[in-house]
């Protein structure tokens, strides 16, 4: 059986509040032989004393040893399978610049490329042109119709941007036209079952591109991949009986939030901005997911010491939310993003749940080597949603 | 592979012993803040001593944050999936009041409840009328015979009754009559395939119940849940060639080892009545699952200072336990059941496996703590006994 099944059977309507807060890319590793983390570097009194509170243990986001992407990472956060449910890379584009997309819509990411007289790929990037050469060219794609679909083609960043299709009986089983490589064309596209239709409009959509890019060298040809459409995932108020709240500040969060059916509440830019949404909204929901981005970045940027602050940030307003009274607050991450590494990784994440009710494990302080010592032990991410319904006493006993 | 396929495959007939010491609901919680648990509070030195030479952790009978009713609890303990394995409501009325249930049999759980004059339920639970009454009434329903099925209605405790019916072809795919709240009347039953004979004999019934005790006010009435067979279990002596005995109190345990085709051995009342029995079958069986109640009986009630105690009993009969001669000794709990609480809880169970072969992990006493820096780490009931089933030398090599 899956484990949503079970909350579906076992979930009961309650009163208490559940807070999770997702640090992005929280986990860390040292820059120094035998140093400290990020987030062991951090001085961090209120984390701390939390938990020595709390159950403490190792998040594993997806399975050892892989490197989660955002989607995957915050899917397992709120308790989806992210092997089971699989978001693609055309949906997660329209997420990430807050398109609204529609069940029935085809979106595919898509980058203006560079090809030779003979029609092949000699740059993947068209040159890396800038945003503001990409949102031209793609006010140009906008004239292209289809007949039957509406179509929609918005700047990313970059050469990158998205392509949507929108209509009925579309599909997205579709093949990438994006060779992953320089010296041949583009490919064409083949169809999965049922989607041929689908595919002759974007293999005309691709050509009548290639007239229009013409003279637009080195962004003479677009390449396309990921086509997918939103997929079908239980929302947390039918698999949890839970009226979630997302408290972010960058669209691909509010889009992932979304997703799962939670209401989406303005929040801002700014941490506190954020604890000020948190602030107004407590009273209308029994979940928040409160997303912090800032730590993230700086690790993908390299940048040691500026995670560190963002972390000490984090720890200075925790008392404005242990103040709320939630019943559960969950401290994790989506994935780590070390500095060390200026990327995701795939170790796991630092992760403690508080709670009246939890079993405190004698865990001293919040960083990854005590964590690795807490009762948790190094735990797979889609069990924190049922351990937070059973902490918030939202479980009913499973057999008599 | 399902688990007990493996064990099946692998298991080999020894001269070895295995015991299995299930601590009821032995896992708690502190009650003040920074305290101990139960069983940290409690003086146990044998235990203590054990657990420095055994390996050490914390067990999770079902999935994380589930808490577990006694039947999936034990299922999970004797090495069976309790997701897969699911016993109803009415079977496990039987076995707790000790009816010797068929193969053939339809269980259900009844309640005596109140309805009105237009037959809407106003009370589920009859004003919760003594046990002496329902005896009563269980004997005034005895009167009612259908054709073709034998009927049995028993007791159980106050408003609680069960009901059987025995004979050939009839199926448990049936439909609760109890609407789980009041204002409503009783629903009629609706049958799943090849149960709609059934379902006329049990509308039957209810009907001639209902007549029966219309003078009866506040039991005026009947509701039915849970109907249910006899799950298809393997036993034990199939899956992992063990002769295996129950030492018990209570019949719900009794009934939940026969269904694994444990022997059920006359084990008294205290635990030194149990001890006792175990001395005295001690050459005959294989395997002994031995069920200390107290524990949890504590538990609900909320009585800290008496759950510490009656572990405290267990500690100083353990010395006799060992003096048999155990191979494999488990010290564990089918769930927690923290004082604070006042019921079962989803808190992995603190638990050891000593024998001679095990790799002492440097736990030095037996605790929730202690246990969670144990080397079993946080693990899933289900692999107590094929752990077991090594350190007794009971299986064979997987593979060349």
């Amino acid at each position: 059986m899956d484990y949503l099944d079970l909350m579906r059977e076992l979930s009961i309507e309650a009163e208490t509040k559940i807070l999770m807060l997702v640090i992005d890319g929280l986990g860390g590793l040292p820059i120094a032989k035998g140093g400290p983390t990020e987030l062991e570097a951090a001085h961090t009194p209120n984390l701390d004393a939390l938990a020595a509170q709390s159950i403490c243990g190792l998040c594993i986001p997806v399975a050892p040893g892989i490197t989660p992407g955002s989607a995957p990472g915050h899917l397992a956060l709120f308790g989806y399978d992210p092997i089971r449910y699989r978001i693609g890379r055309g949906v997660l584009s329209a997420l990430g610049i807050g398109f609204d997309l529609q069940p029935e819509d085809v979106a595919a990411r898509g980058n203006f490329c560079t090809v030779d007289g003979e029609g092949k790929v000699i740059d993947r990037r068209a040159g890396r042109i800038p945003t503001e050469k990409g949102t031209e060219l793609c006010n140009l794609l906008r004239k292209i119709e289809l007949p039957g679909v509406e179509v929609f083609v918005e700047p990313v960043r970059g050469y990158r941007f998205m392509l949507v299709l929108r209509g009925d009986g579309l599909s997205g089983e579709l093949s990438d036209t994006d060779p992953q490589r320089v010296g041949v064309k583009p490919l064409p596209i083949s169809a999965g079952p049922g989607a041929e239709r689908t595919a002759e409009l974007v293999e005309r959509w691709v050509e009548e591109a290639r007239q229009l890019l013409a003279g637009h060298y080195p962004a003479n040809m677009v390449l396309l991949r990921g086509f997918s459409k939103l997929p079908s995932i239980p929302t947390m108020e039918e698999v949890y009986k839970l009226k979630a709240g997302a408290i972010a500040t960058y669209p691909m969060y509010k889009g992932l939030a979304k997703l799962v059916g939670m209401d989406i509440l303005p929040s801002g830019e700014t941490l506190e901005e954020e604890i000020q949404a948190l602030k107004s909204n407590w009273d209308n929901y029994d979940f928040f997911y409160f997303h912090i981005k800032k730590t993230d970045s700086a690790g993908e940027d390299g940048d040691f010491d500026r995670k560190v602050s963002v972390i000490e940030h984090v720890d200075e307003l925790l008392p404005q939310i242990m103040e709320l009274g939630p019943d559960v607050l969950i401290v994790t991450g989506d994935h780590s993003t070390p500095a060390q590494l200026r990327s995701h990784s795939w170790h796991p994440v630092p992760t403690m749940l508080w709670s009246p009710h939890c079993r405190p494990d004698g865990v001293k302080g919040f960083g990854e080597r005590a964590c690795a010592s807490g009762s948790l032990g190094r735990f797979p991410a889609t069990d924190l949603m049922p351990l937070a319904m059973a902490n918030a006493l939202r479980l009913t006993k499973y057999g008599a």
